[in-house]
């Protein structure tokens, strides 16, 4: 049992949309994960997904409408709901989601990560 | 869907120990609460809690040590493993908890929270 400082697991690695875990519960993972651009339309059939944001702004696109999100506030994106995360600039953000969570949910392509990274 | 304001949340009440949901994804509830002075020995049978703190400084007492957590930082504690938090002064926290938890685990007394508000 280790404490985990969000900022010091965000300084380790500077690539984008890579997600590493950095913590672990009741069958859910933390990860850290930086944003930059915009990433792929996709949703998660099983699995709701909470992103939290750290630092800069990550704009959440929905079909009918765009959420903004600033550092200290998060968004659950429910199970089967389209959404496309997008960052004009670098975002630092936490994500909560079942273990079972795939980054790009029905959408598989080029950034499609099948194993993620402990840190 | 709504994006939720953290700190927003944690201004609407002035209370200590009381938490209350912000939000839930996967049958696991996010809670915010305010802790002041020390809360009482418990532990939860069958579920992982995380402590993430936002404002001020957690001191998780543990049996065999105890950890000090400063603002953005977070630690998970496993079902099963005896602990008490304290506050010496105020401190702001973000919990992530299955929705079956709770507050005073195996310790039922006066502090014990059977429903918590929503906000």
């Amino acid at each position: 049992m280790e404490k985990v400082n969000i900022k010091e697991k965000l300084s380790l690695h500077d690539d984008h949309y890579v997600p590493r875990i950095v913590g672990e519960l009741n069958g859910q993972y933390v990860k850290v994960v930086k944003f930059l651009g915009p990433f792929v339309w996709h949703h998660h059939e099983n699995e709701d997904e909470m992103f939290l944001v750290i630092r800069g702004t990550l704009r959440m696109e929905l079909r009918d409408r765009v959420i903004d999100l600033a550092p200290g506030e998060f968004l659950i994106v429910p199970r089967g709901v389209e959404h496309r995360p997008v960052a004009e600039e670098e975002a630092h953000v936490v994500l909560f989601e079942p273990a079972s969570t795939l980054n790009t949910g029905d959408t598989r392509n080029e950034k499609t990560l099948e194993q993620l990274e402990r840190i």
